[in-house]
Order: C-alpha cells, then structure tokens, then sequence
C-alpha cells in the first residue's frame, strides 16, 4: 500500500520498452541525438507551438532552472507559501537564482490568485534598490492542495505578473494530471494562458527519471541552456530523456496514466469520506488527497504497512484547526495505484482492532 | 525637520576631531594601525571580554557577514517578519550567505520569542534535506519596532538556539541606543546572555561611516575576516573606522549621544500623542517612533518639510488595522535632534491651515 | 566509427536487465530503496572500506559536488590546466562552490606532480585574506592526457596536499579503465593513497546515467548530502541509480567493460601509428588516444563517417608545437567499440582517395 | 619610509577640509545629497560626458561589482595574469560575479595585447555550453607592473573585445597617475577608447575612501546600483563620498597629486638604479617601480626601517629570472612623498653596514 508518492514506483512498460530500443547503438552525446530530437518534436506537438525544451533529470532542477532564467539575484519570486519550490527543495531556489529571495504568499488558501499577490504587493516596499522586487511568479498545476487552476486563472495570474514585468513559472511536476483533470488542451493551460516557462514532470507519472524546462517565451533559452549545463543536469546520453520522453506522450499515453491516477484518487477519497471521524482538507481534483483524520486511524494504517506522509498543518485552509487527536495525512494515487491497494487501506482504515 | 532616519546626520564633533587627527602620517594598510587597535581595544573594554572585531563601512555589511559566518548555504535565518535584514537589505543576506533562506517570524508581534520560533518550528519539515533547517536566530537591539530586549529576553531566545544548535546574530544597528535605554551593561546585553555575533553600528549615532562586526564566539571569526575581504569590505586606510570607533567609545561618548537621542524621542512621542487623532502603534523604548495619524496630517507636516517615512503597515500589530483615512508613519530622532526640530514639528502638526 | 567518445553508447546489456529488472513495484523514494543499498554495499566492498556514497546522474555534479565540499569559497582548487573540470564543466566548479577560484597547474606536462604542485605555491600569495589559498586539489583518473597515476603517485599528491591542509578530489570519470590499466586494487589507488573524495562514474563505461560521489573521508559527508538535494541532484526514484551501480559492479563487470575498451585502444593505437604520418601525443595507458596527424588526414576521417574531436593544442607536451598541416585530434574506446569500428577507421585512414 | 603602497597616507588637506565642511547639518540618506550630486556633476565634467557613477568605499568592490556588470556567471573574465583582480582580490570577482571564471592571460609580459587575447582564444575552447566563453576583458591603468596603456592601447583591446561582445573593464585605482603619465584626458582613456566601466580609485592618491565605479556604457547601470545595495556597498551618509570626490576633482587637484607621486617615482628610479645591483623590472611609468635587487639590500633596507613588500617573481618579465641572490621589490610613491623619504631611503641603500 504505497500512498506516500506517486514517484514510488518504476516507469510503465511502454516507457521501459522505449529505454530498451533506444539503448541500442551509438548516437552523439549531450543531446545531438536522435531520441532527444524526437521527443523535442512530441513536445512540440503536443503544446501545438514553437518551444525550446531542456531535459533534465529531476523536478528540482526543472523548477530552479526555471526560476533562474526569470529573475535577477536581486529579485523575489512570489510563490504559494505552501509549494514545493519553498517547502520541499531544501534552498535549491536560492542556489541556482544566485540567491533571489523566495517569498510565500497565500498561506491557508488553496490556490494563489491576483487578489492574493495584490495583497502581497501593499506588503512589500516599492524602495529600490532596498526593497527587493517581485520578478516572477510561480505556481504548481496541479497544485499542492491538490487542486487544479482553470485556464483562466492560469491567465489571470500570468496577466497579473506581465503587467509589473515579471515571469510565469508553472511547476508541472503533476501537469498531466491537471491535464486530465481538466480536459483542456496542454497549449491552453500553458502558453495561450501567458506561462513563459513550464517546468513538466514525467518521473511521477510513468517516466523514470525525465523532467523538461518547457520554454514557451524563448528570451529565456539561453539562460536555461547554459544553466542547466553549469549545474551538472547535462547528461551525456540523451537518449535516457528522449526514449522515455518519446514514448511517454506517443499515443497519449501519459494522459492515460494521468487519468487512471486522478481516477484512484476520487475512487479512494469517496471512499475515505464515508469512514467517520475523516474529512477532506480540499477537495480532490487530480491524484493527492489532504485528510483529517483520527492519530488512532494513522497509528493503524502504519500498523497495516500504508505508507504515506503526516502533512504539514500550515497547508490546511484558513482557520481550519486541527483536533487534538487529529493528524493531517496526505495520500498519492499514481498509474500504478491498483483496485486493491485501495481496498487494502480501507480495509485497515475501517478494522476493528 | 529631519525625522526620515538617524543616518541624516554627519558624524559628532569628537569622532570628526579624531577623525582629522588620525589622518595625518603613514600606517600600514588593511587595519594592521594603531588606530584600529586602538578601536578594537576599547571594544574589548566596552564589553569587558575577548573578543575578535572586523569593521565595515555598513550595517548592510555587517549584519550579512555575521549571518554568513553563522549559517551553511543550505540552512534557514530566523528573523522578525518586519526585521530589517528582511525588509530593506535588498537580497543582501541572500548573496553573502550563498543562497541560504530568509525566514520571517512574528508577523504583528512586536518582538521575537521563543514561543514564536517553537511555533515556526512545527511549519518547517524536519525532513533532511529537503526542508531546509533553521540554522541562526537574528535579532535587532533596539528592533525595527522601537522596542528593546531586556538581557533574560536576549537569554531566552539565544538559549532557545543554541539548544538546536543554531547560531545568534543581534543586529545592533541602534545597539547603543538599546543599552541607552536599558541601563545595563553591553556585555549583560550579549555575550552574557549568549549573543554570538554583534553587528554593532556607530553609523546611526554619531560616526559618519563605521560598523563593527563583534565576534564573542570565536569560531566564526575566520569566516567574518575572510568574507569581509572577499565581499570588498576590507578597507585599505584603517584609520576610517579606527579613529571613528576609538573617540566614539571614549569617556561614554556613544551612550551620551545615545541618552539624548532616546530622550528627544520620549519627548516627541509625549507631544505627538497630546495630538488628537495620533496614536503610537508601539511604546518608545529606543529613538524611534512609529504613529498612526491622519493622512492630512502627513501631507501637512510633508507640506512643511518635514522628512520622515510612511512605514509597512504590515509593521504594526496585529489586529491593528488602519483606517481608510490613516497612514501609518517612522519618526527617528537622533543625537543632532534639537528641541527645536520637535518643536517645528509640533507646530506644523496642530497648525490651522 | 564512433570515436568521439566513450558517452556515445548506451548502457551494457547486463546494466541493461537490471534497469528492467528493478522496474517492477514499489518502493521508497529519494535513495531509501533496497535497489540503492544493494549498490551501496557493493562499493564498500569494492573498495573495502566502509564510506558514504551519493548517486547523481551527471560526472560534473559528481565532480563539483565533490569539490564543494572539500573547499570553502575563499579557497582555490588546484587542478592540471588541461583538466575537464576547468576546461569541459563550464563554471560548474565555481557555482557549486559559491564562487571559489579554479586554478590550472601544469600545462604541457602529462600528470600533476609534486613538483609542479610546488611550483604553483611560489607563485600564489601567501597573503591573508588578499591572496586566495588553495583548499584543495583535484586530478582524474585516468587523466584528460589519456595517463594513469600508480598508487605512488596518488600518495605523492595526496601526502603533498594534506600536510598543507588540503583535502584531495580524485575525478574518477574513468576511473574503472585507470583500475583496468593499472591492476591494482580500487583501495589502493584511493583510500589508502589519501583520496579523500572519488567521483567514481559509471556512464562511460556501461552505466547509461550512473556516477558516484564516494566519500572516503566521511567528514565531508554532510556537505555532499545537503549539496545534492540542493542543487537538484538528488532523484525520486533512487532505483534507477541503485541496480546500475549495483550490476555494472557485480562479478567484476564493470572492469571486464574497462578492459576491453583499454585493449580496442591499445590495438587502435598500434594501428595508427603505423600509418606515416601520425604521431601519439602522449603514451595510451586508458581508453583515450591522442594523436597529431594531417589535415587532411581528418578530413578524410570525416567524410567517412568518422565520430572525433579536434582536441586542444594546449594538451600538447611542452615544446610539442604542431605542423601548419597537422591537427591534433582525440579517439575514444568504449566498451562497445568493436574489432570491425577499427579496421573501419584504419581504412578510411590509410585509403588512397 | 612608507614605500608599501599608496594607501599608507591619510587624505590631502584639501580633502580633509571637505569632509570637514561636509560634516554639518542634515541631508536624505544613501546618496540622496548634495556633496552626491556634486560629485556627480564633477565626474561628468571631468570625462566630458553623460555618465552614471556609484560610489563605494574599496577597489575591490568597485572593480568587482564592475565585472558582475560586464559577465553572466557562465563567462570568463579575460584579465592579466598578473592582475589585481586575479592575485590581490581573494575570490571576490567569483562572489560578485556569481561565480564566473577568472582567467589570467599575458603571464611575463608587460601588458595585455590584442595578440595575447587572441592566442588566448585559441586555448579557450569554443563548444558552448561546455567551454565557458569570455564575457569582458579587464586591465588596470596604470597597470600591475607600473606601464600605462595609451589611448590608442585601450582602444585596440576595446576593440578586440567588442568585436567578440565581450564587455570592458578598466581597473583605475590609479587612474589618476596614468592621466597624469599620458598627459591625455581622461575621455581620451577611457569612453572615447572603448571603456565600458571604469572603476576609478580615490583612496590611493589622495582620498581616504572613495571609489567610483563609472559607468560609460550605462546599459550596465542597473546591475552596478542593485548590486552595490546587495553587497552592503550602499552607505547611508553620501556625504562621506561626495565631498572627498568633489574637492578631489575640483580644479585638477587630484592631477597635481598624482603629478607628485609620479614625479617622486621617477626621481627614486633614477637614484636607485645608479646603485650598483640594482636594476629595473619595467620602465616607470607611473607611482610604482619594481626592481630587482641584493637580497642584502632588501634586509639592510628592513633594518633601516624602510616599508615596501617583496613581489611576485611570477610578474617578472618573461624570461628574466632572478639570481639565487636577487629579490624583486615594489616601491610606491604618492602624493605624500616627501624628497627626504627618498633621500632616506637611497641613504639606507647605499650605506655601508
């Protein structure tokens, strides 16, 4: 029962059948191959626009490079107070911005929106050079909540920052699940919503180990280019970014793997609710459940082998307090969440001791 | 009527006497002078202990350099949410701890404490290394609030850091201004109560251009002497802060200015608040003095050419929301502010248009 | 003809398996997989000793991950002027280690000595803080010449470094095919001759994206841990570096790779040297051979197909200078270079147009 | 006989008083002022042009924050081997520059060509992202070795280097001694030949800090003004810089300075050179004079009490190595040297023991 995240798997076996072909033979390095090219096209295709797209191997490094071609060392970046980038990327953002200050906004709200950033704006002083100025914003789809932005929040945002001259940063570590979850087009969400960077996630959703900086607005190229090869994320063998990105849009099978994760998720999340004591933190629009629940209910779901993650109480909405025998748990479904992985947790969830 | 900051001054008739006097004749460079022994001598007088001092020429400098002596890159400072280093130091402390994280606490509280820290405690993951740790408290004595730390409060709060084995940084821009206010002694105010590194200024009251970066613990000294150079911060004539920090320590010189700039504070806060309509957001413990009032009465008194600065109004405490027609406002009052100046102030305040 | 380098092929057939094999289920994230252990263990066996290991996916981040610990950012790495790290990471070295000097030693001379070593630190200043200090030195193994150290020579430069306090970087980026060469023990060509930290890759040779930062000196643990989750290094699914580590050192694998791409360029080398004309730049102790031959040789080489650098004329012996018509160019074996991709090459050599 | 550097003095009288008459009364911070804008005004005046100039208080950190200007921190800076930049600035470059590299070219030769660029050109190799390109190139005038380049020096390595899009940095801590070598304008030096910033020194000729960085080109003015806050080198009281340039520059007072120190270096270069065993290293052109010299004279001149360093034999002209009995020195004049300083010093010199 491995609900702790949905990169505890290994790749489907369309993608691992893409590694095996790609292995064979000798091709140029760092990127001149044909694998790499092929997958450069899918993409292409598949946000229908030009772009210029870096492969890298952890969402991390797509999101910091990101970050680094938007703003100056002496900018912020305005993300959610509650998102990866600031919570889980240790000072990963610092590192490759050259030391930008990263600065969270919005916390106990589920999504950032312009009245949010706003609210922010009064915040900060407007004294330059003493002041540092917002350069960019950021924000995950899906997000951390678990919660998706429509296109036009997505392009409410991005308006909000080309106004005042900043960047649009996407996380899209779970962009194919907000994908599904929306049934809009990748172009819509994205570029014709104003991002000018995507970072997009394929390790946790059937790829191994395959992430891209996905740069719609190409000023930004060069910086990502070179950035990405100063912090060691240039791999000699091109063809493991390639073979796996090739196979993993082909046929659309990474919508697929998408809309079976977000399909667990709300199959199990209904299924939760209706064990007492359990409540939703946010409702469940692509593959993370947030959940109250009793410390009994943690203690024997663990005792039942689940894994999953206690998640921070700063993540749950506004003047939403915890009981003092409540815990807030977080569960992932991912492609290869089966029927009975679900089943077995409700089973520990609802067994009388 | 200058209010704007305790910066607007030149420096005191006896540090410019030292200083003309120290100019004449040759000295080897880069601090190895007589007058910068001089100076480091009456340091360790002052705080009655060993200790390693490094000079700069801004607080800027000096705050940074302490916070990168006391933190890896890959650690988090805990500061005030209003504190300076935060606020108005650009992304200063970014760049000279390498890209470290700035963490504000205490948001509408008027200083930092340990229940404060232990409550941002349970905000940060404790997942190494994807949360990063907190690894320095910072503080200011006197505070961006006008507020000052008794010495069991500066206890408290180093006690509380170094038990997590994080460094304590005091920001003493208006350090002076502190013990002025306290009557304790410098070394009660530090090193005693746990304080690891002193940004101490002279800047504000009563040197032109000289801050010193006090190091009791001196395990951090090689990193403070060899970042000052490295950050071009090393000055070849060390006479600059020698003869400036030497007649400033001299005979009690620094707390007599400091005395007087607290009293004109007490002063001018008595009568501000006899003004119907003001209201003081803070109690005035140092020389600074943070009001709410009407907006006519800023334009009036700016009509007047009085200098001073509207203030964040994140800055005031919490649940104290101004009113649509209120601004809320800094006045500082230095060791140059004559009774006159309050009483300029005061007229054009009451003054019928 | 794919000499360009030893990049250019994809994984063996046994690491190959592996990957798929390891595919299957689920596990921890982020390196707490039995897959990392087992890889874990059998470097310390390899090398039989007890030590830290980090997998990253890329030999600059091992390499610079290494030096980032072993430097702090006021220091310089000593390194040989024609060394990958100064002359093929771009400034990899310097943002990894917040901006610390690179500094070339050597030019023209096959192998960084004592000697030379020494002559380098007549010329730095001794001058604290104004002349930066070496803080550590690097060198590969096999080296950017195509030559090996003996243990000897390791102890030399390492017993030479550490009573200066330095601490000691082996770029292991061929590391496997110096082992092969030399048929001494893993042992005795790191840890017992004083390297403190080996970049060991796996990439070139058999591996498709598999380096090892090993830490011997597991002072310098720590750093490397923080470092790599911070610069975005550290993957989700720690499977993908844990069963290539795990089979390419399994049953001696990973040497047999080693020896056959030695003995292709032994047998390459005799055969080039035969053709009028050419001449070896350095003797082949590895995989690499490099060579100075007519223009219109490689011109040749090219219209048939043939994959190869052009390679530095800096790399050159010391008062080696080339001919206006000749060239200097490098050719790669690998594990995969087979009898037939040599005679290929000697034939497009030798062929009269 | 202070002969150690040209920053062993106080500042002129003339400076002095200025600062003195500067002292009184209130102004705005951080270079709001007037003593600013008068400098300004003077600065503008003296290069006959529209210019923007921040002012800091050190050469490092006015070179530096000129070279973060100039280069991304994926470039190099292409600088003499034996620069100041290079051998006396600890890494600062790398931390300003965040991280780029710093490449020494020229090494035994007098000053830096165009010719010496080029063969630098042919080392650095030119496969982007790997090879870290050149970015700007720097030079000090008067430079290292004691040699002024003339306008029509500065303008073929300006525009060698914008022929590539390289920026360029002229280092003047001793700016005024070249002006005053050449007998050209300062426009001549710097704008008009090609010079993008300038980073203009004060402190050595008589000034007691006040650094200017000058920027021509003023594309690269934003950069120069966030980082001089960033890096603490923004000063609260600009009166502190404004009225030593203003009264440094005000009717050529700081020409007849340097006129002085100039004038001295040339009547010690004679002398000295009339003693047997005596020789010099490079023509005077400017303040400074390196020679090589008995190492008995260097130990009888110490115990005469003489201050002067022993220097770089790496900064030796190429080919030129000293005897096993020979030390190569540095003498610097300033504005301070008196004839007696030089009389004594020829007397310790010629004495017999």
């Amino acid at each position: 029962m491995f609900f702790g995240s949905d990169n505890q798997t290994g790749c489907s076996a369309r993608v691992l059948q893409a590694l095996t072909r790609a292995n064979d033979g000798f091709t140029p390095g760092y990127g001149d191959d044909e694998w790499t090219a092929r997958a450069a096209d899918a993409l292409q295709k598949t946000f229908d626009t030009g772009l210029d797209v870096f492969f890298v191997a952890s969402g991390t490094a797509a999101n910091c490079l990101s970050l680094a071609a938007l703003v100056t060392p002496w900018q912020t970046v305005l993300a959610h107070s509650g998102s990866h980038i600031l919570m889980d990327e240790s000072t990963a953002p610092e590192f490759f911005t050259a030391g930008a200050r990263m600065q969270g906004v919005g916390r106990g709200c589920g999504k950032l929106t312009p009245a949010l950033l706003d609210n922010h704006m009064t915040v900060a002083g407007q004294h330059v050079p003493h002041n540092p100025q917002p350069g960019a914003v950021s924000f995950a789809q899906a997000n951390e909540n678990g919660l998706v932005y429509s296109p036009d929040e997505v392009a409410g945002i991005a308006a909000w920052a080309h106004q005042r001259s900043m960047g649009v940063h996407m996380d899209g570590a779970r962009f194919s699940n907000a994908v599904a979850s929306l049934g809009c087009t990748p172009a819509e969400l994205t570029w014709q919503a104003g991002v000018d960077i995507l970072a997009l996630g394929g390790s946790k959703n059937g790829c191994l180990a395959a992430e891209a900086v996905v740069v719609f607005n190409r000023k930004y190229s060069q910086s990502v280019l070179q950035q990405r090869k100063r912090s060691g994320h240039l791999l000699s063998k091109g063809r493991l970014f390639g073979a796996q990105f090739s196979a993993w849009l082909e046929d659309g099978h990474w919508l697929d793997l998408a809309r079976h994760a977000n399909r667990q998720a709300q199959a199990l999340a209904v299924k939760m609710q209706s064990v007492p004591g359990v409540s939703l933190s946010w409702p469940v629009a692509a593959n993370e459940i947030f959940l109250c629940l009793k410390k009994t209910s943690v203690a024997r779901l663990h005792a039942h082998g689940a894994q999953f993650h206690e998640w921070y109480t700063e993540a749950l909405p506004l003047g939403h307090a915890l009981q003092e025998d409540e815990a807030s748990i977080r569960l992932v479904c991912s492609f290869a969440t089966r029927d009975e992985h679900i089943d077995q947790l409700l089973t520990a969830m609802t067994q009388t001791d």
